[in-house]
């Protein structure tokens, strides 16, 4: 066995819910404090995780990716089990696999994909309420693709990004942005480069609120061309987000 | 408004995870005991509701039925908002209406469906695990059915029943009993007029346990036969199980 370094990928899904988000807070229960510890309880060192998108607090992820430097012998297949066996039951390990020195999970990330779900319906559903935004009014699939629409390309994206936003430009290249239905929820998948903080749920609120508001869908296009935060909507709840899937070249 | 007697009939929907199942006890949280704790505020008197089918701790409903008599002048389609801006967030009251004096949401009910959730995984899911079960190894829809056809029709089903049933007697008549693909996991449906008590579960923890072993599915017709308690497997847990829908004539 190798005792060299070497840089291990894992794949994780949470439920946001009851952490304070991804970020390693010296005194809220954080989606990386969990991780790390486990990690440490496993390596019998301080480990550092890298994380292709620092979610929100209550906010949730089906394939987060997050990478680390170690020297352990433990085969790379078995990470999965042995890291699941240390984390509590909200944190999971999909996948994990063995990668080359370079990567990084979140300057190697090419595209990010993440999922919004909504529930058209008179009050949010017991078994579903952690997951998904409730909406009491009927949604129209087609009106609200006509505002996403205008969400796909390169744009500066200014007008929904946070306050405390810290990135130097906010250009992002956006893919696909798109309402679907999925059984009785409707999704809003988008693909992009990278996220602004708190861009999808600023978009999903955003387009929400335009919609009962009876604006036209090119309004949207408006909104981000005038690169002006004030007329972006409601940022939507975190609850209703999950991180989907991360892509990278190889 | 008529100040006569009403009998008013509520669908409600629940997570099962939190509350010490559905009969109201002194010192722990059950779903009648919420519910009627709301109905009193409510009504601004004791209200006791009468219930279809009485969950254990940890078992979910799409679509409980409960009734009970009142006085109020409500409105019928109020009642639903009433009552759900009064109770936890995980019950609501999915619908109510207004029934005949002598509907009764236990003995008037002709046909009860249970939906039992299986998730085939190496781990339980973060976001699905309050809700379904995860299996480990692959599993087959054709086999498991094979055993599930032997559960169909009227038989008596005293190898399924929990050591403590009441009932006088343990014949109960089965419409359907079918597992079938949703997504990435695995429904058990069953439909009959009535239920022993843990029965559904552990006919999923049987079928599961007998499958598991490579038994052959007439193994299942022979288990009921024998009516002995002994060769039945597992109660599968409570988490999976959902009563997901009560009709009645009308």
């Amino acid at each position: 066995m190798s005792m060299s370094r070497r840089n291990i990928r894992l794949v994780i899904s949470y439920d946001g819910t009851d952490f304070c988000g991804w970020q390693i807070q010296a005194s809220e229960r954080t989606v990386q404090g969990v991780l790390e510890e486990a990690l440490r309880r496993l390596l019998g060192r301080e480990t550092r995780v890298i994380v292709a998108g620092r979610t929100d607090s209550g906010v949730h992820a089906n394939g987060q990716v997050v990478n680390f430097s170690c020297e352990s012998s433990i085969p790379t297949e078995r990470f999965r089990h042995a890291v699941n066996s240390r984390l509590p039951r909200d944190v999971r390990v999909v996948s994990s696999d063995e990668v080359s020195p370079g990567f990084h999970a979140r300057f190697s990330a090419r595209l990010r994909t993440y999922k919004y779900y909504i529930r058209p319906a008179e009050f949010a559903d017991p078994i579903g309420r952690r997951f998904e935004l409730t909406i009491k009014r009927p949604l129209n699939l087609e009106r609200l693709n006509a505002f996403a629409g205008h969400v796909v390309g390169t744009h500066d994206f200014t007008a929904f990004a946070a306050a405390g936003d810290q990135s130097d430009s906010k250009v992002r290249k956006i893919r696909t942005a798109v309402f679907y239905r999925e059984g009785e929820r409707l999704v809003f998948r988008i693909d992009g480069n990278a996220f602004l903080w708190k861009m999808v749920r600023s978009l999903v609120g955003s387009i929400l609120e335009y919609d009962s508001e009876g604006r036209s869908p090119t309004y949207m296009a408006a909104v981000i061309a005038a690169r002006n935060r004030k007329p972006a909507g409601t940022t939507a709840p975190a609850k209703g987000l999950f991180l989907h899937r991360v892509q990278y070249d190889e």
